[in-house]
């Protein structure tokens, strides 16, 4: 098969297949990124990283280009103390939905680095930054929202290869946040960052290594055509690719 | 300021900060996704390809670990050809949304790669794939699906990374959607991929070079510690640094 071209085309990309350490970066990246919340140090980012970080963000995909993101770039302590305080106040309601025998494990679990890190984003998502109608939101109204989220997620992947981790709050009352922010009502706070150098990333995500919940083998997620026409190596190659490749992400 | 660290716990991730060609390779991969409607190439995805994507896609992150997402690979033509007739009742409901004078462009414009791509990908969320009481999505219930849009995005950027075009099409009756494809009723379908080789990638999103809209300044988006509390470059030097870094996503 011959993927690469010879494209003169201005408007066209040149690379059409990257190369093998283009392709180790992207996926050393997606490997390696984990839910940061306990490993923060307080030396400041530099301006130019996360102003890379931010581009990153910025050139996520967007429904219909709305490019419905704003991203808060939150420093002033005080402002942090009382995120913090959100969190507390959740935090605790949280841990009592949960069932007794689960409770003291959520409870000893560190869930958030609002204060150790030097720095938290809040990205947004303005549902009328394109006007009422926009193209493909007329039939999932939720899709402005996912847009923001993979905002979330370059941005989450930039400050990985930057040697900065993130952290996701997510423990919060969304409407206090969004009015000790002073956001605009029509506007969703949709994701609370803490972001910093940090002392080491982990090899696995927290909550794996705690034990709370096994990673699913991905063989079992997979479908074809048709919901709960799942199949066996014998049946599909892919299947039975996706089962050599168990240890592949490991390999980063 | 020393971010490497000699770091043998096994626990640990030895690479503290990339080097530069891994960070080269996750802004390039960034910078260079595009939502593909119209350049798909009829051949086959190698297993071993798709297998690669797949695992980049389920080590997203996820709220709790649960890891909601389900991956559907669609083949079948007949199945392929009934999403295209979905698409084609939705996208005249759309076209009738729009001003007058917005509806021939919106018309004109390619926006899906169902039947040329050859293979779709349907990612969903199991709302219930860990129990009623979830880490994290206690106060904020979207959570779940946001995970989902982060295993779309991680798919997403593999993909481009093994010059793999995708588009998310979402012009679609999403319950009618579920039913065509036998989803269960708790069971969202998030996104609605195409995927397969390109004959080039653009430059620059679509919809960006026909005019629909145009790439916001990235310093205009940008707040601190309070909403409208924007600054200028001369207020804050983070502004000064990314109207600096206006073509760091042009560079690769």
């Amino acid at each position: 098969m011959e993927h690469a071209v010879n494209n003169a085309h201005p408007d066209h990309q040149s690379d059409m297949l990257f190369d093998s350490q283009d392709k180790h970066g992207l996926y050393k990246t997606v490997f390696n990124r984990r839910d940061v919340r306990g490993q923060f140090k307080p030396e400041p980012i530099p301006d130019e990283v996360l102003s890379r970080v931010l581009y990153a963000a910025h050139h996520a995909p967007s429904v219909g280009f709305m490019q419905p993101w704003n991203f808060m770039v939150i420093r002033d302590n005080d402002k942090k103390q009382q995120v913090h305080d959100l969190f507390d106040v959740a935090h605790n309601e949280a841990a009592e939905m949960f069932p007794e025998e689960k409770r003291e494990t959520y409870r000893s679990l560190k869930l958030e680095g609002i204060m150790e890190s030097p720095l938290n984003i809040c990205i947004t998502c303005d549902r009328d930054s394109a006007g009422p109608t926009v193209i493909g939101r007329t039939h999932i109204k939720t899709m402005d929202q996912y847009s923001s989220v993979c905002a979330v997620q370059n941005l989450w992947l930039a400050a990985r290869a930057e040697g900065l981790g993130v952290g996701w709050v997510s423990i919060l009352d969304q409407r206090k946040l969004q009015e000790l922010l002073g956001i605009p009502r029509k506007i969703i706070p949709i994701a609370y960052l803490c972001i910093g150098y940090v002392d080491h990333f982990y090899n696995k995500p927290e909550l794996e290594s705690a034990g709370w919940l096994p990673r699913q083998p991905l063989s079992e997620l997979v479908h074809f055509d048709s919901w709960q026409n799942t199949r066996t190596p014998e049946q599909d190659s892919l299947i039975a690719q996706i089962n050599k490749d168990r240890d592949f992400p490991e390999q980063f």
